[in-house]
């Protein structure tokens, strides 16, 4: 592209390395933001840096957090004996927005993903073992991905935490409510069979 | 959403305001941030603040620009008595990358529009009449969006300008270069059929 002001191009470079942001969206936004008022751009700066400054993970969870330990780990009405596995602080949300979870969280910050280089070690899995050692924990939930990455983390932690004395359960994997049979993958709509539940069971949501 | 940090929820909401930005992709490209180095996330603010206090508007043209009189308007290689008259920065940059325009610009900064309450005396009319009558023009092209409000501001322009004694032409309308005919809307085939050209002048690009 043809710049015609160097300070713009700098701009719509630092956008464009955003994820999903080529250079046509990215001068889109920037010039989105020259229209606005200083005060707006500054509230937009502002909030990223304070952001980057200021945010902390939550010791026990390592969830993203404006304290030391985060409003759920601190929740005395949370039970602190049912720990969900979980990637990153977007599961966290989900699992929130569905308000159907009351226990507390642990965040990997990714999962296993040998072409990408991430390995156990880059995972927080080591304090996920001193965390069960050093509490009353009695059911770990995987919460993880469908995917080959979270399948191989997934085992992975299965043979990390099978010596400890708890339950250790994954969430159910089938066919998305309202989704119809026809448009439902094969591997889905196999494993849906052969993992079939009893009718009463499936209506306690 | 329910966002575990009041830092991150201020982040994400002031993304959620860019255009076409939804909650979900200002989460993505925050955490996204969140995971760069922290002198990343600097220079990214600081291109976007800096743009936003030092930039300046050509006083010719009024094309973004780093310096009082931009690029184009400054050089003696241009021909100042063609001007092209476009909407916005993005246009010019558009016309810049054919490397078939070699005269200098005029950017109106929008196109009247009543639905969105923007009428002639928000755009640089005025001054694109001003530098008419204060310079040797010999040439105005009109080089603004095939639409409602692009039509609009032609005709209000074309009103304008007549009194002058100027050429005034628009830029070609009719099918795309690699377009097939099937595809083509019906206005601009049933437009290119009326307004054809000798076949001789349409090999001269």
């Amino acid at each position: 592209m043809n710049f015609s002001s160097k300070l713009l191009e700098d701009a719509v470079g630092e956008f464009a390395r955003l994820p999903g942001v080529g250079q046509k969206t990215a001068l889109r936004l920037v010039l989105h933001l020259l229209n606005q008022n200083n005060e707006d751009v500054a509230r937009f700066t502002q909030s990223l840096n304070k952001l980057k400054n200021e945010i902390q993970f939550c010791k026990t969870c390592l969830n993203i957090s404006d304290n030391e330990i985060c409003e759920i780990c601190a929740s005395p009405k949370r039970d602190h004996t049912l720990i969900c596995v979980v990637e990153d602080t977007r599961d966290v949300m989900a699992i929130e927005n569905t308000s159907q979870f009351n226990g507390v969280y642990h965040v990997l910050g990714g999962l296993i993903s040998p072409m990408d280089g991430i390995g156990p070690t880059d995972l927080e899995v080591d304090s996920l073992v001193k965390r069960l050692e050093n509490s009353e924990t009695k059911e770990v939930i995987f919460a993880l991905s469908a995917t080959m990455e979270g399948d191989t983390t997934l085992f992975y932690l299965h043979k990390r935490l099978k010596t400890f004395d708890i339950i250790i359960s994954t969430i159910a994997r089938g066919i998305a409510f309202g989704g119809e049979l026809e448009y439902v993958d094969e591997i889905t709509l196999g494993r849906s069979i052969t993992t079939r539940v009893p009718y009463t069971n499936s209506l306690s949501r």
